[in-house]
């Protein structure tokens, strides 16, 4: 049997990182390769609690089907969280639950874009956003980064150049893989600029509540007065990422048009997760559990830090995220990335190269992703001091 | 701001059903509309065990992200399942969990269908997947349904008039809306067809474990010797559908495709989900449950179907299910259809009108569609006499 597959998906690869992942099940693998929230952060004793009182109380409400726009007591919920928290949430503003945020950007994605259409996005950015946005044979421009956001000449030059721009894709806070974060006046001059060129703005926010230092910057999408921004929020990484609930806020055409693509694709996100969710922030100290995490997060990218300072060549750049789960780190060049992270499993310490993260993944990168909110203490101790004895052999 | 929507989303509406369930919600109402299974059937105290033990033995396995296959264990426990019970796995065969057969049709739709396309289906066919399908701009063709399953003349000719024809899109067993099977001798000739004119049968089975009178019919999937079908099957209506949980059994090829393009979609499904369906296989006995689930059924429908003798116009013909959830009533000619329906809904009786199960909604239908699951017995009875009288009233 000869399968004939859709141009969007024939080409379209695994996740390099999905792939890594199954390979560091190996034993003694120590891996920097995966995006996993801490599993001590889980509050598995609170979620036990919840779903026994959920499956007595209410059984047949969790176990039945539900609407598509999600679970109503928790779009509620959200709607009031987001608002205070973040200042989100226009009149004409709605809100659906999704299967994780990964749903609300690939819903997003098919809404707005027919194949050729053109979105931009930081490069590197988060493989599985841009895979989804690939599987609609849609064009990703890469605009590059720097330490506060992408460069603005560059996004402008890319909006001019490509009057099929209909989509910019942004992570402003601890951006994915790079860890900065984006400046508010950047955030105004993307959004002028989305105006000007008449895009849209897609804002993934999956780590913003992971913030262990310096100030907040406010929400792209609270900045919006016009319906402009997509925002994009997820239970993820605040309370556990298996259970799949995140959540689109949008203009309430978008959210119309993204309910409708919803029913399409899996009818409703799994009503007792959505229930799970719901007692946990209105039952629970939400506040309390958040600031714990971010305690555990800070620590954790401190001591990376300060390992990979005390380990690694010091022509080795790195990130200084301010919160999320992670750093990028940049060879200096001249020395193959490739080789490195190859090497470096090897060795038994799992990284993403940086090429992964590329709107074209065939250009060439020099850098290469670290997690630090997956491993142990003594696994970043052991795993920095193998990578960093490395940067020493190949960097001469 | 004016959304410029995608071709293919843009002119998609909201499911006629889930419009019409919001509705349904008005005190007093009796739902014929909904495809929703007996709240009675249920396990409710199992799932109650079960996720508790889940979640005090493993809870980290149960919140932290999974592989987008699916959890191992219920996979291997599906795989010896449909092996058992329909005769479904070849050698070259894979298997992946979804969040829902809706989510199978659809990735299915996704990894096989360019825009423009040609999917052939039963005419009715179910409203979601027909849906999934528009939501690929592809073109459907719909197939008049005999009671035995679609007519074998008109779908080749369909296939031969449409060269760019590339799924047939069936629900061989107690379909919806018609409630009808398809005869085994229809499944072979079925697949014939679609070796001769090179395109893949997409076998959806929700309702396959329902059959509560008659013999079962072999799988098309269990005819197929190289992997031209591909089946989906799901948890929804044998344990719950608010867990969300289906699974695509398919050529290995197909199933590496829709794992990519599930990873764009919502990366994985609820891993409790999974857990729970697989504790349930495995450690309750499932045939009993399921034969339970039969004998309410069986009752449901043989209640419907003695009412309708009794109350309706004799000009009013009807299907005899031998499972699942749904018959089709049809009206003599010159009936109207729509104006029965809405006039029904004013008496706070809803079911859904044919013309929504059709692959061109604009063209007329005479039917409508009625659900026996989820009303309780005493709606049945009332529900039915109220139509029954509308039935006198508008046939002369």
């Amino acid at each position: 049997m000869n399968f004939c597959f859709s141009d969007k998906i024939d080409g379209l690869k695994p996740s390099v990182i999905r792939e890594i992942l199954k390979f560091t099940s190996e034993p003694g693998m120590i891996s920097f390769a995966a995006g996993n929230p801490a599993p001590e952060a889980f509050p598995t004793k609170a979620v036990e609690e919840i779903t026994a009182s959920i499956l007595s109380k209410e059984p047949i409400a969790a176990l039945q089907y539900s609407v598509s726009e999600g679970y109503p007591k928790l779009r509620k919920t959200l709607k009031k969280w987001i608002s205070q928290r973040y200042s989100i949430g226009q009149p004409y503003d709605d809100l659906i639950i999704v299967s994780g945020a990964q749903q609300g950007i690939e819903l997003s994605a098919k809404v707005l874009l027919n194949e050729g259409d053109v979105l931009l996005c930081e490069n590197p950015s988060f493989i599985g956003s841009l895979n989804a946005f690939r599987s609609y044979h849609v064009k990703l421009e890469g605009v590059p980064m720097e330490e506060d956001g992408l460069n603005l000449e560059a996004l402008e030059k890319a909006a001019k150049e490509n009057p099929r721009t209909r989509i910019l894709y942004l992570i402003p806070n601890f951006q994915n893989p790079s860890g900065t974060t984006m400046s508010l006046e950047k955030r105004k001059s993307a959004l002028e600029i989305a105006k000007k060129y008449d895009f849209i703005i897609l804002e993934d926010n999956p780590y913003g509540d992971l913030r262990f230092e310096g100030e907040s910057v406010p929400a792209i999408k609270s900045l919006d007065t016009e319906g402009r921004v997509i925002y994009c929020g997820s239970f993820s990484k605040i309370l556990a990422p298996g259970l799949r609930v995140g959540y689109v806020c949008a203009h309430k055409d978008a959210i119309s048009k993204i309910t409708v693509a919803k029913q399409c694709s899996d009818v409703h996100t799994a009503i007792l997760s959505q229930m799970i969710c719901n007692q946990f922030l209105n039952n629970y100290d939400i506040d309390k559990h958040i600031s714990e995490i971010q305690k555990v997060y800070k620590h954790k990218c401190r001591l990376m830090i300060s390992e990979i300072e005390k380990e690694f060549h010091p022509s080795v750049r790195i990130t200084r995220p301010q919160g999320g789960l992670f750093l990028l780190a940049t060879l200096p060049e001249g020395v193959d990335m490739m080789a490195f992270c190859q090497e470096a499993v090897h060795r038994h310490v799992a990284v993403v190269p940086g090429n992964a993260f590329n709107a074209d993944e065939s250009q060439p990168s020099s850098s290469f992703r670290l997690n630090y909110s997956t491993p142990t203490d003594e696994q970043i101790i052991e795993g920095i001091s193998i990578l960093g004895r490395l940067t020493y052999e190949m960097i001469s």
